[in-house]
């Protein structure tokens, strides 16, 4: 086996320090410290390898956006397929030396990659050369949203750090999955990244579209890419919620050679008690990353989240809403996806306050006892309805811990536990019934 | 309102005592206690009412052995509609006074009742004027075993009590839930009874089956019938399995008036940690509870109950077995009840032992921890893959407290969780993995 190094690397500073990682070798995980002092800390470790290169297959499955078959943990690999982002970066600069004109986007490109948790899933060199594409504009986007939401959790939390795994999809793809599990402030936060490409039957690419479209392909196969960050952050005190947030682009070639594309996406909070000024100050956020494309897609997208996240069997949401919308594919890609930009990097302006303003909430072990039951609930809904996690877990050969992720690290069902009238849990749950508007 | 009584009688000693029950009001539930100490106290709360008498309505929908449809509590509605068994019983006795020819079966009955936890869900006259109906056979057993079960671990946990709450379903029969909850020995144990009749569509009926068999009906309807004893015992000490059982039977009758029956159930055992002489006690007293009706059945049953249990997206199986069967139709409806009942009244000679022998084990943190991550594989199964829970969750107007009660009371996902070679989480993995038959 290789020796392995970690390039230390500090995100704040660019300083470097190369350091044997031993001790990492077991888990086949990266860790990414993070913190108030991350200045003075490591913000980013990576794999290095002096041999090998790393490569991803091709193949026919499936990605909902958390997502996907075939996945092979590949931190731990590594050591004999690894090629550093920052020798691909340096490969890529000479390979581009000669090219003036677009020196800039370039430029652009590879100052992203620095700011990333890890490597993009596809090859720097291949994301350089189609940087126009919607794919490369998409994959750097949700690499970018990932590495925004994770440092600054890590900086709330100060005490846990992220692991970091890179996994690949032996039919095409990968992801990167960003966990920090039992830390000050968070329970479980999750955020994972998914690329991922191969063929799809045109009953799984139905399946795949919201409205259900039929899609014609040619020898019953339909070259499809797809591609997301999800998460799901769970914090440990009842009074900060829990978020969830996913911004996900598909594109399927068709028979005729012609491209079927959508976006899909959303944003929603989760509390274990009603906080009025925590809503308003949520929704308005997301209203205002809506409001800046189209006055129409907040009140629209407000409702089907409210339409979507419903436990059908108790007649209750799963939180107090926030935006949901899917299958979107008009008036243009480009104009969609600057739409799913202002979204998503509304997550951590939405959520960061929230938390922050609730840190040194002091709580009971009542109010404890109630997350743990609603925590019971984010279960359910997670594994009865959520389509994502049910097309993950049907789908053979899926990555089982990126789906999973979700989960919180603990939740509770208390046979027929009714909260008394005029209590702060009977307050939620009439939320939870019956959806409000918060910010009009 | 009605003044609600509660007749409080002791199960030891037969002796009651009428009191006042504005206590349990609010809740709506019964308590039963139990527990070491159980001949000097109430072993039986029953409601009484000075006014009215129950009655369960008719109509059309489903029930899985669980559950189900339209399900109104009615413990606390009982003082508008409440029966006393005991007025029911002295009625019945009046009533069937003069018949002498059957007095012997008769007694036998209403001494039968008088060790359930509630009354039953059928009217006593009816039960006994078609006492030699299967139906009435079959309820009778399911009351009989979940008194068994319920006293037997009420017992032996000596601290909780169980919460016995009647429901009524508004489409035909009902049932009772006994729930016992954070007690001394039991984290939660369920024991559930559900009658239930009235009109299922054709597709529903084949759906009930596991064979898929289609049934032809007069104007799309299939008069049915269902019912079952449900089970799932959920210990603290993680050293302690956990057990599930449930037993059924189902009735419809087709266009040209035949009887379609069968009976299901089934034992299994979802130890925490691998002990061997528990396994292999647990099998074994089904394996004779089997042999008595058919040697092919115990061999024939483990298997279906290894290839049942698997929680498929993990590659692994819920428990270390027992045994499985639906859909059983034949020699005999009254050879199968006399199985059906030798396997349902092994349940306490099962599992009680085991109980009783780990009783005072002690455990560390890490061992409930490791017993609170299979728990979270618990949950997976039942929400995900359990077909009785899925079908009840997806029936408008279940009674979701009784499908859901077997549930654990705690559950707990770490990502990324994988058990070092050679230790007793990495044991019980194996067997998960690769299934054992566990006697010969």
């Amino acid at each position: 086996m290789s020796q392995l190094i970690a390039l230390a690397r500090c995100g704040s500073c660019a300083r470097s320090a190369l350091a044997p990682v031993a001790a990492h070798q077991r888990t086949g995980s990266l860790l990414v410290a993070g913190g108030a002092a991350a200045s003075r800390r490591l913000c980013g470790v990576r794999w290095l390898s002096r041999h090998g290169v790393r490569k991803f297959g091709l193949g026919d499955a499936f990605c909902t956006g958390l997502l996907v078959g075939g996945a092979v943990l590949i931190g731990v690999t590594a050591a004999g397929v690894g090629l550093t982002r920052q020798r691909a970066v340096m490969a890529a600069e000479r390979w581009h030396g000669g090219v003036e004109r677009d020196q800039q986007a370039r430029d652009e490109i590879l100052r992203k990659c620095k700011h990333f948790m890890s490597d993009p899933v596809t090859d720097i060199n291949q994301l350089l050369e189609n940087k126009e594409d919607m794919r490369t504009k998409m994959e750097l986007l949700i690499l970018d949203v990932q590495a925004d939401v994770c440092k600054a959790l890590a900086e709330v939390d100060g005490g846990q750090t992220f692991k970091v795994d890179r996994w690949h999809r032996k039919e095409g793809g990968g992801g990167i999955s960003c966990v920090l599990q039992d830390g000050k402030v968070f329970e479980k936060a999750g955020v994972n990244v998914s690329v991922v490409f191969g063929n799809l039957s045109e009953e799984a690419a139905k399946q795949m579209r919201s409205r259900g479209k039929s899609l014609k392909s040619k020898d019953g196969q339909l070259p499809f890419c797809a591609m997301g960050v999800s998460s799901v952050i769970h914090p440990k005190n009842p009074h900060i919620p829990t978020i969830h947030f996913n911004y996900r682009y598909f594109e399927i070639e068709e028979a005729d050679g012609q491209k079927s594309w959508w976006f899909g996406g959303g944003t929603d909070l989760t509390p274990t008690y009603l906080n009025k000024d925590d809503a308003i100050h949520f929704h308005k956020t997301l209203k205002e990353a809506c409001d800046k494309h189209d006055k129409s897609y907040y009140p629209t997208f407000k409702k089907w989240c409210d339409d979507y996240f419903v436990i059908k069997h108790r007649g209750e949401r799963r939180g107090v809403g926030g935006i949901f919308f899917d299958d979107l594919d008009s008036p243009s890609a480009e104009q969609l996806f600057k739409f799913v930009r202002s979204c998503a990097k509304a997550v951590v302006p939405c959520y960061i306050p929230i938390v922050q303003k609730h840190l040194h909430d002091t709580y009971t072990a009542e109010e404890k006892a109630w997350q743990q039951l609603r925590r019971g609930r984010y279960v359910e809904f997670n594994l009865v309805y959520d389509r994502g996690t049910k097309f993950g877990l049907a789908t053979p050969g899926s990555r089982i811990e990126s789906i999973l992720m979700s989960l919180p690290l603990t939740a509770r069902w208390e046979y027929m536990h009714n909260p008394a009238k005029g209590t702060r849990e009977a307050e939620i749950m009439e939320i939870l019934r019956n959806p409000k508007d918060w910010v009009h």
